[in-house]
């Protein structure tokens, strides 16, 4: 972990320092490269998420900066917004979920949310090692389908950045530079814990 | 971390503990329960997930086993397989998923990807502080919609266990001790790795 940023919670309770450090970056460092060692790490973590019925439901296509005609195809896959930023992320990987159990065929529902839980280990992981990570749902998806020749029964979902963030103080523009020095917010607990009923807050 | 669990993983790379350790149990001891100090760490852990457009659109519905009919009332909602073993957990949640946009009401088409990044924080967290977490797909949605009276524009979405794994020389029934001492597997990393098109493995 490296020194405090401003985007680090203050929670309020004693949780895991990555789960606090874990922050999103619009501005990245485009002359730092994220070392293989890392990624292998980062993506190991995720390799251990759970899943329903341990499917996996999970695949990704990767670029890194370094390999010029394969990061611009992914990045030409984000949408424009995400591309003004993620052009400087040093790794970009467009994520994969797979819609029908192997076993049956059956739908498998709950892919979605088990991908979730891939790039949840694979976030946290990268805190831990002082790598950042910033996922993005705007992703011309068809545009992914197509480009990676991704098969029938499999869909992009989101596309992840992973590099290093701009050192604050390199940051020029004075509106990149407010929004990376902004705390992030959350709604606290009492919120969105119920008990009983729907809206009845949960005695905690 | 307690001691080396049959469960816990064998890493490739050297990941965080608690990622590593983290698993599904089977057989909960019933005669613990979870110190409501230990679900708020887990729960503010939750709370600073990720999500896109910082929609958090996640709630949950949480029922604690010592609030027996509270409790009943959560695990009917489940599939019976289920049942059979969430019963001895010490506290149950289901997640609900909000479908829209609070700015705008357009369809959030990551709800459930960010649910799972929602659920990934809790049981992380969980394992680092010791605590059991068994997610389920197998709810029975329609009956907790009603049960809790989830408004429209919501779903329930999974449900979350949690507690303290027996003991395994505490497990009389040799299948389920068998089960509670199979080490997890998990497809490589190479296998789902992809560059350039869909099925060509990424030189990591």
């Amino acid at each position: 972990m490296t020194t405090r940023h401003p985007k680090h919670a203050t929670p309020d309770q004693p949780i895991l320092e990555p789960i606090a450090a874990r922050w999103s970056p619009y501005a990245y460092d485009a002359t730092r490269t994220l070392e293989p060692e890392k990624l292998r790490i980062c993506l190991e973590a995720l390799r251990w998420a759970a899943s329903s019925y341990n499917e996996q439901p999970w695949s990704y296509l990767i670029a890194r900066r370094e390999d010029e005609a394969a990061f611009k195809t992914m990045l030409g896959c984000l949408w424009e917004g995400n591309q003004v930023w993620a052009q400087n992320a040093s790794v970009l990987m467009i994520s994969v979920v797979q819609r029908a159990f192997k076993l049956n065929g059956k739908p498998n529902r709950v892919a979605e949310h088990d991908l979730g839980l891939a790039a949840g280990n694979l976030v946290i992981q990268a805190a831990a090692i002082g790598v950042d990570v910033h996922q993005m749902a705007g992703v011309d998806l068809g545009k992914a389908k197509q480009t990676y020749a991704i098969p029938d029964g499999y869909d992009a979902h989101t596309a992840i950045a992973l590099g290093y963030a701009a050192p604050l103080e390199a940051i020029t523009d004075p509106k990149l530079r407010t929004g990376e020095e902004t705390p992030r917010t959350r709604k606290k607990v009492e919120e969105f814990m119920f008990a009983g009923k729907w809206g009845q807050r949960a005695s905690l």
